[in-house]
C-alpha cells in the first residue's frame, strides 16, 4: 500500500492507494473515525451494483451500521434538490455528530456527499472512496466540495477535508475508455504544470494498459503534486490556480458543447493545447520543447487537441468580455514543459494574440 | 461605542454596540471588507420597511453596490427551498468571492444569510446586523448558522464567523413586548450560568424601560459571557453546552406547542425553572438561593415559569427515551445561581427525579 500524507494542520489526512482496498475500507475507517457508529454511504446508480456490496460488507465487518444512499448517475445529481433529499435521508437514518459520510463513486458523488457531510449537523466526518481516475487524481484531493446552481457549476459548496481517502486502482478496470481518458487529461496536466520527468514518463507510456501497469505510481505522483499545491493554498486564493492550467479555455469548450458534447477531460486536453499556443505566442513560454510531445500524447490517449468554439463563448469564458471587471487578467501558462507560470497581463494583449491564433 | 473583540485566531472579529450604528454600517464594513464591491443584504418582510433603506444608504455612501434580498418573516424562511433561491439570487446579483453577505434582522435572517454566506462560492465574508434582542445577545455571537429540515430545527448548517457584528440598540425600540421578553429569557440565562452580579443587576432592573436605560451594558455583558464560552469551544464539543441551560427541557415545551404556542424565550424561561428544580432535587445545586428571585424576575418580564407538557414529549426531548443511545446523559444544572455545572449522570436517576417532580 502506498500512503501519502496531506499536511493541513488539524485537517491533515492520509491517502491510501492499494489494489483490493475496497475490502479493507472498514478497518481503515475505524482508525480515523473511532467514535462513529453509523456510516452513510453515498453512491450513484452506476457504482452501486459494482462496488456497494463489497464496501458495505467491509464496513459492517468492522462493526459499523451502514445506510446506502444511491442517487442518479451524472452531473444532474449535484443539485440543491438532491442535496436537501440527502440531508433528510441522513437524519432519517439517525446520523449523529460523531458519525460519518462515505463517498463511493466519481467526482459527482464526492462533491455531493462531501457538501452534505460539510453541512449536515454543521459538519460530520467525511471519507472518500473515489472509483474513477478523475476523482482519484483530482476531486478527492483538496477538500473542495460543491453542488451546481442554475447559474453554473460548483457555485455552492465548502472546503471540507476528508478524514481519509481510500483509492483502489482495481475500480478503474470497470471504466469505459472514454471515462478513463477523461481522467488521463488531468494526469497529463500534472506533468505539464510541475513535473517534466512525470510528463516524459507519460510520453513513454501513452496507452491505458501501460498506465494501468504503473497505476500506483501514476496515482501517487498526481496526488503528490496536488498535495504540494493544496498545502500551500488550502482555500484557493493564490498558488492553487495553477491547477487550472487548460481549464479556463477548456471551460469555454464545455460551455460551447453545453456540457454534453465534450467531457471535462476532453475540454481540458484541447484547452491545454490552446493555452500552450497562446503562451508561446505571447512570449511567456521559453521554447516550444514538449508541445509536439504533448499533442502526440493526448492523441494517443484518445483526447482531442483542438475543439471548435464560437468566438463570443471563448471570450466570455476567459473573462475577456466587456462585462467582466478590471483591465488585467491572470492566465495560467507554462514557462516550459513541467513548470506552470501564472501570468497577469492586460486583457487587450491576451485578446489581440487570441485573435491572431483564431484568425479573427 | 462599546466594542468587544472575539478571539478566534484567524477568524477573530469585533462586536460594536452603539445607538445609531445602522447609519454608520457602511464605514464599519469598509474597514473589515476592503476588497468587497457588492454587498448582498438579506432581510425579512418585517425588518425591510423599518431599517433597510437606512442600511442601504449607508452602504452605498461608503461606495458599495447593494442588493436587497427580502424573505418572508418567521422560522419558515429557514428552509432548503429559500436557501437555494437565495444562492441563485446572489449569483444573479453578481456576487464574487471577495464580496460579502449582510444579515439585517433577527435570528432567522442571521441563520439563513449566514449559511448562504458560508456556502455561496464556497464561502464569502459575512456581516451581522442583528435587530432583535435575541439575535443581539445570542445568535449573532458564536458563528453557528443553519437551516431547518423536516426532521428538526438547525439540522443543516455550518460554523461561519462574521467579519464584524454591528448592534444598534435603537432597533430594539420597534420590537413588540412579547419579542422583547423572548430575548430577555436568554439575557437572564447568562446571569444564571456565569455571572451572579449580572443576575442581581437584572433582578433590580426587572422591566423593559429599566433594561433599555442600561442596554449597552446588558448587550455587552451577555456577548462577553458568550464570547468566553465560544472562544474556549468554537465548534461546540464541550464547554459550549452550558449555553444550553434551560434549553433541553425548553425544547420539550417548544415541541409540545408545535413551535407555535410558545416562543423560544418562553420555553427557555420555563425550562430554566424546571432545570433548577430538578438540579436541586438531584442534589447538584448547593442551595435554593436565587431560585425565588429568578421566578420573580421572569414573571416581571412577562415570561412563564411553568409550562404543561405531555410526559412522553418531555422524556423524548431530554433524550431519556428507550430509543436514545447510552445509559448516561449530560444535563446542564447550576451549582449555584451564577455558575453552571454540566453533570453527567445515569438516565435512570434523572428519570426517577423527573417523575417525582412531575408527580408521575
Amino acid at each position: 500500500m502506498k500512503t501519502l500524507s496531506i499536511d493541513l494542520g488539524p485537517r491533515s489526512y492520509d491517502i491510501h492507494i492499494a489494489p483490493g482496498l475496497l475490502d479493507r475500507a472498514g478497518e481503515e475507517i475505524k482508525k480515523v473515525c473511532p467514535k462513529a457508529k453509523r456510516l452513510a454511504i453515498v453512491t450513484d446508480a452506476n457504482v452501486e451494483p459494482l462496488y456497494s456490496a463489497r464496501v458495505e460488507d467491509s464496513l459492517e465487518a468492522a462493526g459499523f451500521d451502514t445506510g446506502l444512499f444511491t442517487g442518479p448517475a451524472g452531473e444532474g445529481a449535484k443539485c440543491a434538490t438532491h442535496l436537501a433529499a440527502l440531508w433528510e435521508a441522513m437524519m432519517e437514518f439517525g446520523l449523529t455528530r460523531t458519525d460519518a459520510v462515505v463517498a463511493l463513486g466519481g467526482g459527482v458523488v464526492g462533491d455531493l456527499a462531501g457538501f452534505a457531510a460539510a453541512t449536515i449537523l454543521r459538519g460530520v466526518d467525511f471519507i472518500q472512496i473515489p472509483t474513477t481516475l478523475l476523482a482519484q487524481v483530482d476531486s478527492s484531493v483538496g477538500g473542495k466540495v460543491a453542488i451546481d446552481l442554475a447559474h453554473g457549476k460548483n457555485l455552492a459548496g465548502a472546503f471540507w477535508q476528508p478524514k481519509v481517502v481510500l483509492m483502489d486502482p482495481e475500480t478503474l478496470n470497470t471504466l469505459d475508455d472514454k471515462t478513463f481518458s477523461d481522467g488521463m487529461a488531468e494526469v497529463v496536466k500534472y506533468g505539464c504544470i510541475s513535473d517534466r520527468e512525470f510528463f516524459d514518463f507519460l510520453v513513454s507510456h501513452p496507452s491505458r494498459p501501460e498506465i494501468m501497469a504503473n497505476i500506483e505510481h501514476v496515482l501517487y505522483t498526481c496526488c503528490d503534486i496536488k498535495r504540494s499545491v493544496v498545502e500551500e493554498d488550502e482555500r484557493d486564493t493564490g498558488r492553487r490556480m495553477i491547477l487550472n492550467f487548460g481549464h479556463t479555455i477548456g471551460h469555454a469548450y464545455e460551455l460551447a458543447g453545453h456540457y454534453e458534447e465534450w467531457t471535462h477531460g476532453q475540454a481540458v486536453a484541447a484547452g491545454m493545447c490552446a493555452a500552450l499556443r497562446l503562451g508561446l505566442d505571447l512570449g511567456v513560454m521559453d521554447s516550444d520543447d514538449g508541445i509536439q510531445a504533448l499533442t502526440d500524447l493526448l492523441k494517443a490517449l484518445g483526447l482531442p487537441t483542438q475543439i471548435d468554439c464560437p468566438w463570443e463563448t471563448l471570450v466570455k469564458a476567459i473573462g475577456l468580455d466587456k462585462k467582466s471587471e478590471g483591465s488585467d487578467i491572470t492566465m495560467i501558462f507554462l514557462k516550459k514543459m513541467g513548470q506552470a507560470l501564472p501570468t497577469k497581463m492586460s486583457k487587450d494583449a491576451v485578446l489581440k494574440h487570441l485573435q491572431a491564433i483564431y484568425g479573427r
